[in-house]
């Protein structure tokens, strides 16, 4: 079997006093922090997609990285060419587990019946492969937007042909995840919005994407998997505007449809961003509803206005990321799949170990702190004094919905009604540089 | 009775040909659009705040308009001043509503009775001017964000009593805009939000804040008032997040809290794009869901980062505008408010007339043009078209979701499935520019 | 030869009553406007790469629309027949003018010898082209950003080797430039910037940027090529950062380095706006600095954050680019270059014809409304008036440099100095309404 | 003489362990870092503007902080009171510059003459204060934008007479600077810009803004003021658009008008972001340039589009600000003005020190990261290397400006010149990471 990244040995945990830039420094898999190991916290997930097809392209720029597992002229060779050189990469970056598209596993033939064909002989050799090592697959999903077909839309095409194709496609992609034993499922509606309200149906659009999710939801429930269903929102790119904005978009979809008991969300960074958010606050929103599925660990540059997908080296940022996640009670059965691409000029296969372990060592790091910010209440404390007028008397009325505007008039009517206890944002970013550069 | 605005004589409409800028060149009231006069339509509004409260002011200069109604020491005394000059300036102006807050009506006082106390006295002077002028008030509202008590919120306030104060003011708000025979009643949530997550509990916030509207709405009920409510969503400023953050946003908690069937929104064409929306796109997301309530007409700057609140002089913005209000079946009972100031430069008094005049005209033209491009179905029949795989075969089925993956399988298995139709999106651009300069 | 548009004829001028889409409605070539006529004032060019090279692609999905003449397997094959259809699109479209990169004419061979070979066969075909059709060349440029070889710039790369292969590109891009009597040779910097400050040294790559510019000067002259040379500034994308941000940062540079006698600016509305900056005020800026070469005719989405480089159907910002090009004394020997590309959904030949008649129709409207604008002096009165203290006394003083703060200090310390006349910006935006929409 | 800040004690370095948050955890003065002490380094200030004078009125709500010291109606009384207040602040932080504009310091009265005379009187208390605590004047600055005799701009003015004032007040502050030692005088112009093109003769304004700055140049001779003259750019606000838009482009002006030996710059974190710039940008253009000259330390908001002037309290870009410092050889004669408020909920008169004390921690990191990445040649070695092709060769002779289009064609036209080294970023994003959280 080919070996493809030949120079690379197993990427081990050495510590912080090591200088070896091929090895974690902070992601030590086996450490215990509470009640779990780093590995079972952050679950993190290499995205087949950035990492094993694409090549480097943007849109002024042709590939600029040369894969030699993409080198091959006919599809199954580069298939399991590309299986190989995955699993090979994931082995040796000690990562469990692999997010993928349909179309990553395999071009598309000229009929759906074929490419079913190929992807059925690239999924025994995943499944072979998956034994082998141990890695497992977090979510799958089917590619909506690459082909001219989808061009305006999938699930919302203005042409039933098309809509009937990625209904089929999201059937195939179902079974093999199902096959792969993956975790969740997940609907990225990368087209599914409008370049121009001109030409657009938009009410006829939404109502066809809520009838596919029902079809998928009833298909899944057919065939038995029970992974969790995932919608990732972005706002925009490639279409002018993309129906599931952000999550607060999606989940006034979601139940306006009576699909919200069924779905919950893949939150990515920079789509976060995009959308006018920090991704603590996307993330926050779906923890307090109870609606964190997972996330796509990336960064984006608030300076630039479209998806740079950067490894996620911004440990503040993880920080914080993973100050929610544990206040969610973890992630799992979602993960931190890095839906990141290498820079355009960090087009070396070692790049991509570098880039990983960069992304992998800065949530580590986002870890280990925001639990010592939980274990030291740092904010908690001051969260919970903050609003302690609500646990009791009027509050708590106001709180237990057991009051009304009469009886709260009748309460203030006199009354010298001051300003609350200072906010101390500027302290509480202070205590949290403490907590994080001690 | 004082006249605050001698040299201007009533405004009238003069047509296209005469260049008095102080008279319409498009907006003539009686016109009939459709089956509609242009003010049955258009149902123009001056918002209180900026046009008789405001003076001027920026985040780096002081008051710089000086407004003689406003110079008065008694409160009492300055209040009726004000409500003079309004209805003095829509008398002349021909619009026949107007919008309001609370504290724009007098300055609060002392104690909350006291105010309350003053604000019975003025609204007796208002209801008299009404009665005078035919002129209505479109919606009233409660200013829960300029006092220093609200500066962490008011509804979602981290304290009780600030919350219940703030449901007092919205009691009394109700109830004067019930006196007024209001037509509708705004909830707009500028401090409803946070300033840094560190120190939030989002989820209590949100749940006060459910509770509050639901104290509204029952209150509503008991004194009577079958106004419409509206929530009017801005995502940002004054706070760094603000809950209601787009009709979508705000849509999903009204869903989640079971407060949909009581609320409709009022849209800014700022906020919208503030949250990275067109106002077309607002507008089109609360008609196709029935929540389309009200408008506030005005205009931003997509280079600047704030509310910049602009006289809605963009004619073609306001033809799309209007497209998607006739679409609606027209905006009553709400209507396009001006929620719009002048520019700091522009401080005369008669800025005041030739700005309205402008957002007027131009919102006039809007209206003409909208229903020149329905009329002759310039996009209507395109949309048809694009569509019209739909109305037959798998197509119909899958809009009446009657089918399924493993049907719509079987229907593409074998199929090669082209691209669709061109969007055609320039041609169409160059349609409504035939239509609109004709 | 082959014809690429059968079912086209020529496009003619046929007036605002009809309805035919694949005709002019305003721009009538013919017309004289002041003293020059239609087309004489907007100089339209025909770019290229989008129309006739590029297919479509986007960061998401691959090309998808077929052009005929770029299927052959043949580069010497491929490169006539685009020319061919080039030229038969821009004859049947009227269009006087095209822009071309090197790099559009032929796809890059082996070596540059092989390439420039091509190139040599491909001009040959092209002077034939333009002789019978009377088309001229506006511009040429050199494409350095679409090999990998670019990836981290050409003229500011970190590799001397690519450094000299840039500049050999551009030499015999000047060659063909001045070959085909080209007015103009233009540098855009796609990837003369960076993607990161930590491995850039920024100070060295300037100074390699203005040496390389200063032998462009020099190998021009000694070819005696005597068109004008532009810089085209775009802020950002595809780098994070390019050097060339927008005007005014461009032009500190020139200076800096002496070479500001040499060049002018060819300003591109989309990236203007990706600058933060109004189209008009990089117009405004060039314009008073002498410096307003040329200019991309495109429109921008403000709510993107990249380059849409849409037809430019938006009138009213078309009346205002025309505005400050008729105050420049016209454009010449610059143009209005096409830098448009249909939107991915007009994918069908048909649809070239649609925008580009979009975007002309758009611009004559823009160039008969300018022109009014000006001869009523709608605008020009009024600035005038309002600046008119400057005409005499201490103003005049001011103006002309002749006074001091001493001076100054004694004509102010004991007056009361007040307020400035109203600025009326309502009043003039509607003014330019009535003017528009008359 | 009466205490403001009675509770607060001397702020003392307590080291990193200590969590007393009214103490220094990595700020100490005497530490030497190199060959300078942190407080040689850092040369922080306090802003009297956003510290004393400002009380936290925001677009949407009035004044939130209640400070004593300016609850006086005498105007001298309230100057005296807050002058006192600024010099026992200081001195309890332990800051040893300040910054502030003349109107900070006393209230504008009936004419210029009465102000100045009040100005004296307040210059000798302050003048007493700087001698008792050995606190430092770091600039000085005239505020051209509070008053709405200003609304239209100054130096820009519309008014000769306005613009005479302007003079009138700029003559005033140099006077004042001289004679507090201050080592700086800084241009912010805030209204020198336009609202809309409309209205606006931008070559006039330039021109006069050119002649304001070359009086200012001359006045400042005559008196012997030898102090740096710096301009502080921001893009935009409260203008729609600054002249001053980002260094490079006030770069441009300077040069343009001869100002450019005599100017250098004052870089204000959150105005780099509000011109799509990061701060590290801005610094390194202006280094490399030979134009830094001082910093306002604060950080913006990359979600919001206003300038929020947050305190600095992110390590990470503090320690890239430092980075750039450092390589300058310092700030001096500039320093690290904290042009910062605290967020309007952070009201109580403790919040002060909180924001200070968190500024200047986030600060000392900065300094202590930055110099231990240059130590260690983390990003020097790498960058050495990435660009040692023009250390000889070819490279050399371009670097030196002396080849050619013809010797470098020769030099490439048979060559297979390939892609740069890789650049590594996650590399160095990785290593920067290992250095900061070591």
């Amino acid at each position: 079997m080919a070996e493809y990244f030949k120079d690379i040995k197993k990427v081990e945990y050495v510590g912080k006093e090591s200088k070896d830039p091929l090895a974690f420094h902070y992601y030590d898999p086996e450490r215990k922090i509470g009640n779990k190991t780093m590995e079972e916290h952050l679950r993190f997930s290499v995205a087949y997609w950035h990492t094993f097809t694409a090549e480097g392209r943007d849109m002024f720029g042709v590939e600029s990285a040369n894969r030699e597992w993409n080198k091959f002229s006919d599809p199954l060779d580069k298939a399991y060419a590309r299986c190989d050189a995955a699993f090979e990469f994931m082995s040796k970056l000690g990562v469990k587990y692999f997010c993928t598209h349909d179309r990553d596993l395999v071009d598309e033939q000229e009929t759906l019946r074929e490419t079913n064909k190929l992807l059925d002989k690239v999924v025994e050799r995943i499944k072979e492969r998956m034994k082998e090592t141990g890695i497992k697959l977090l979510w799958g999903t089917s590619n909506l937007f690459t082909h001219p077909r989808f061009m305006q839309g999938a699930a919302t095409s203005c042409d039933a042909d098309i809509y009937a194709y990625a209904a089929a496609q999201v059937k195939k992609a179902l079974e093999i995840t199902k096959e792969l034993n993956g975790e969740n499922y997940v609907f990225w509606g990368g087209r599914e919005g409008y370049e121009t309200l001109l030409n657009t149906n938009m009410e006829l659009e939404l109502n066809n994407l809520a009838n596919f999710l029902h079809m998928a939801v009833d298909y899944a429930k057919e065939i038995g998997f029970d992974g969790q269903f995932l919608i990732e929102p972005k706002p925009k790119e490639p279409t002018k505007h993309q129906y599931d904005f952000d999550v607060a978009n999606s989940y006034a979809f979601l139940q306006k449809y009576d699909l919200d008991k069924y779905f919950k969300f893949n939150i990515e960074a920079n789509h976060a961003t995009l959308a006018g958010h920090t991704f603590q606050h996307e993330l926050r929103y779906a923890r307090i509803n109870n609606i964190l599925g997972s996330v796509d660990a990336n960064m984006g540059d608030l300076l630039l206005g479209w998806d740079t997908d950067q490894f996620p080296t911004n440990v503040f940022e993880n920080v914080l990321a993973m100050y929610e996640i544990l206040k969610n009670g973890g992630i799992a059965p979602g993960g931190l799949n890095f839906d990141s691409h290498v820079r355009r000029p960090s087009y070396e296969n070692i790049d991509l170990f570098y880039a990983h372990i960069a992304g992998m060592d800065a949530f580590a790091l986002g870890l280990i702190l925001a639990n010592k910010i939980l274990e030291d209440k740092v904010l908690e404390d001051f969260v919970e004094k903050r609003y302690n007028s609500f646990n009791e008397g009027m509050g708590k009325k106001i709180v237990d919905g057991r009051t009304n505007f009469k009886e709260l008039e009748e309460y203030v009517l006199d009354k010298k009604v001051g300003v609350p206890k200072s906010g101390r944002q500027e302290y509480l970013e202070n205590l949290l540089n403490l907590c994080i550069y001690e």
